[in-house]
C-alpha cells in the first residue's frame, strides 16, 4: 500500500479492543486514520488511542467505507456477519474470532512462525489464534523448526480476561465477596455460598477455585477450546497430523494464560539445545533459574509482549521428550498484539499492480 | 491386636493434625487411649478430639510410651529423627512425610490399591503418600487394574494447605492485601508489589497468580514435589519401569489438590468402560457431565474424603490414552484421611502369636 492505509478496530470497547488501541499508541506509526467501531450500545463514547481522543462509531457499512485493513475483535457471530462486508467494501480483515479461523482459504497466522501464510489469503481474510494456542505456540514453533514437533499434551491454566471485561467483573466481584468470608475456601460448599448466582461467564466459581471447563460442549467429552488448540496448533504449524491433546482450566488469574506442555520431537532434545533456541527465538523470552526463583508467572508476565518460557525439563522416560512451563498475556500476545501484528505485516504488502 | 490400642498423633496442631482430629472424631472408634503430641511451643494447649479436650504433650520418649501406633504429621526431619524412636518404643509408625516413603522395607501404602503391602513392613513404619500423588491414584489404580497403566503424564492445581497452615495464612494475606488494589492483576508487576514481602513458603505470590514451583530444586530443572509423583506412584503401583511425567503448579485455592492427568495404556481404551470403572471403585467418585456443569472443582470437593474424577476423554489420537481431571482434598484423603486409613488397617490386623 502507497498511501498511509485506513484501519478499522471492530470492537474497540471490548476487553481486547481496549488492549489493541494502546499497542497503536505505543507501536511504529504505520496507519493514516483510524477509525473505532463498537455496536450501538457504546457507539458515542470517545476512547484515546495514538494520543487523541477519537469518538466510537456503531459498526456499519458506511463506517467500513475507505477502509483498507479491519481488525475485529467481536463475538464470533457478529464476525461471521460483518467480515465478509468489510471484504466487499475492499478491506483486509484481520478477525480474531474463532468465525473463520478453520475456514478454506483464510491463513492462521502468527507473525513469528508463519509470516508468509498472510498472502495465502484468498478470501480477503486472515485469521488469528485462539488465545490459548497463542500463549504457547511461538516458543513451539521455534523447537519444531530445530527438533520436528510429533506430539503435545497441553494443560491449561487460563486467566478469567480470556472470557471478556465480562470475566474480569466477575472474578473481581466474587474475591470482594470471599473477603468478607474467612471460611470459605476450607468449608464444604463455602466458595458456592459465598459467590452465590454471580457466576458471570464461567460455569462454576472462579475465586478461591480452578474450573476444568473452558468452551460449548463437544463430542466425546471435549471442550470447544481443547478442539481449538488441537486444530489450530496443526493448522499453523502445518502439520495436519500431529498428535494434540488439551485440557483447558480456568484459575484466579485476570489476565496471562499459561500452559504446561510435555512436546514430543523426531529427534533426541537436550535442555541446553533447547535453552539456545528458545534464548534467541523473536518473541520469546528465557527465563529458567528456578534454583534462583526465574520461571514465569501471570503476575510477572501481564502486561508484557512476549512468550515467556521457564522449566524447561527434558523428560526423564523419554529422550525425545521436553516439558515447558509457558505464560502470554491473553489480551496482548494472546490476541490484540498478534492481530495488530498481522495488520502490519499487510499494510506493508507492495500495493498490487 | 486384642485391646484397644493405643493412639498417638504426632504433629496433632498443625494443618494436616487437625484435620486428622476431626476425621479420628467421626470414624468407627477403635482405638483406646488418644494422645496428641506436638512441639514445646504449643505443648499444653488443649484440643478436641472424638468429643473430649485433650492436652496437648511435648513429643519426646517418654510421651511414646506404651503407643500402639503412632500417625506422625510433622516435618520430615522431625519424622526421621523421632519414627525410629516410637519403634523402639513398641510402636508401628505411619508416617506422612517424606523421610521414609522411597526407603526399603518401608511399604508406601494406599489402602484403596496396595493394602497388603502393609503387612510388608520390616522397620516397624508404613508410610504415606504425597498429596500430589494421593489426589490421583486411587482413581489411576483402579483404571491400571482393567487396562494396564504404562505412562503418565501430569499437571497439577495445588492448593495453598498443601505447603501447610503457613500456606493457608500467606494466600489469605496475600488476597486481602490484593482486595484493596482493584490495579493489581492487570498491571506488570502490580500482584508483586500489592503483597511485598509477604511471600511465605511460596516462591513468588500466589493470590491472583499460579506458581509452577513445589518444593525444592533438584537435577535437571526438576522440583522434588514432580520427583515424588513420580517415584511414589511407580512404588504404590509396583510398576518400576512406569514413565512418569509431572509439573507441578500452586493455585490460589486454599485446600483441594487437581491434576490433568494424561494416561496411557497396554490395552485400548473407551470413556465408557472407564466410566464404569470409576463408578464402582471404592474411594472414587464419578463427576463427568459437563453439559450439565458436573465436572469436579476444589471449591466443591474440600472437606469430602474421596477422589473426585472427570473430564474423561479417550485422546483422539491414541487409543490407548485417556484424560481425566481429578480433585481430592490434601488434608483428608491427601494426608490425614489416608493416613488414619493406614493406621485402621494396622489396628484391625490379628496380635502377633
Ligand atoms: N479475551 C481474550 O483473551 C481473547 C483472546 C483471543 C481472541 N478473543 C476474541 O476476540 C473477540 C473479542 O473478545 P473480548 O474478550 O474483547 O470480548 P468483549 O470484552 O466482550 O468485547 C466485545 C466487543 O465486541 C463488540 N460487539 C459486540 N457485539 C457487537 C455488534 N453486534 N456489533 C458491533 N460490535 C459488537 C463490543 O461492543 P460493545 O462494547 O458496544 O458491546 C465490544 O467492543 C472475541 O471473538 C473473542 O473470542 C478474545
Ligand atoms: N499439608 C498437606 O497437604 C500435606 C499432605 C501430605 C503430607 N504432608 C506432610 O505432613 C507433615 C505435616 O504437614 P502440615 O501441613 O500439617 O504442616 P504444619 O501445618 O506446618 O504442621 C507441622 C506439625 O509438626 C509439628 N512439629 C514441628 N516441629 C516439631 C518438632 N520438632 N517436634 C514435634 N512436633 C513438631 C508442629 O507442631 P507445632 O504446632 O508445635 O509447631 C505441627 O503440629 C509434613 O511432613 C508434610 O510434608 C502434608
Amino acid at each position: 500500500m502507497t498511501h498511509k492505509p485506513t484501519l478499522a478496530v471492530v470492537g474497540a470497547t471490548g476487553a481486547v479492543g481496549r488492549v489493541m488501541l494502546q499497542i497503536l499508541s505505543q507501536h511504529a506509526d504505520v496507519w493514516g486514520e483510524i477509525r473505532l467501531l463498537s455496536s450501538r450500545r457504546t457507539a458515542g463514547t470517545t476512547l484515546a488511542v495514538r494520543g487523541e481522543q477519537v469518538t466510537v462509531v456503531t459498526l456499519c457499512e458506511e463506517a467500513l467505507e475507505g477502509v483498507d485493513v479491519a481488525l475485529f475483535d467481536v463475538p464470533d457471530e457478529v464476525a461471521a456477519q460483518w467480515a465478509p462486508v468489510a471484504v466487499a467494501k475492499g478491506a483486509v480483515v484481520v478477525d480474531n474470532s474463532a468465525a473463520f479461523r478453520m475456514a478454506e482459504g483464510v491463513p492462521l497466522v502468527v507473525p513469528e512462525v508463519n509470516p508468509h501464510a498472510v498472502r495465502a489469503r484468498q478470501r480477503g481474510i486472515v485469521a488469528s489464534p485462539n488465545c490459548t494456542t497463542l500463549s504457547m505456540i511461538v516458543a513451539l514453533g521455534a523447537l519444531h523448526a530445530e527438533f520436528g514437533l510429533t506430539e503435545l499434551v497441553v494443560s491449561s491454566y487460563q486467566a478469567a480476561s480470556g472470557a471478556g471485561q465480562a470475566g474480569v467483573d466477575t472474578l473481581r466481584a466474587q474475591l470482594s465477596l470471599l473477603a468478607a468470608e474467612p471460611d470459605a475456601g476450607t468449608a464444604p460448599g463455602g466458595v458456592r455460598r459465598a459467590v452465590g448466582d454471580g457466576l458471570g461467564p464461567f460455569p462454576a466459581p472462579l475465586a478461591l477455585n480452578v474450573v476444568p471447563w473452558v468452551g460449548s460442549v463437544r463430542d466425546g467429552g471435549w471442550s470447544s477450546e481443547e478442539l481449538k488448540i488441537r486444530n489450530e496448533s496443526r493448522k499453523i504449524l502445518g502439520l495436519p497430523d500431529l498428535r494434540v491433546t488439551a485440557t483447558c482450566v480456568r484459575v484466579p488469574v485476570i489476565s496471562t494464560h499459561s500452559a504446561s506442555v510435555h512436546a514430543r520431537f523426531e529427534s533426541e532434545v537436550s535442555v541446553e539445545r533447547a535453552h539456545e533456541i528458545l534464548a534467541t527465538a523473536p518473541g520469546v523470552v528465557l527465563f529458567d533459574d528456578p534454583g534462583s526463583g526465574d520461571f514465569p508467572t501471570p503476575a510477572d508476565v501481564v502486561g508484557t509482549d512476549p512468550t515467556w518460557v521457564g522449566r524447561v525439563r527434558r523428560s526423564l522416560d523419554d529422550p525425545q521428550g521436553l516439558e515447558l512451563f509457558v505464560c502470554g498475556d491473553n489480551l496482548r500476545k494472546g490476541s490484540a498484539l498478534n492481530t495488530v501484528q498481522i495488520g502490519e505485516l499487510v499494510a506493508s504488502e507492495p500495493a498490487a499492480s
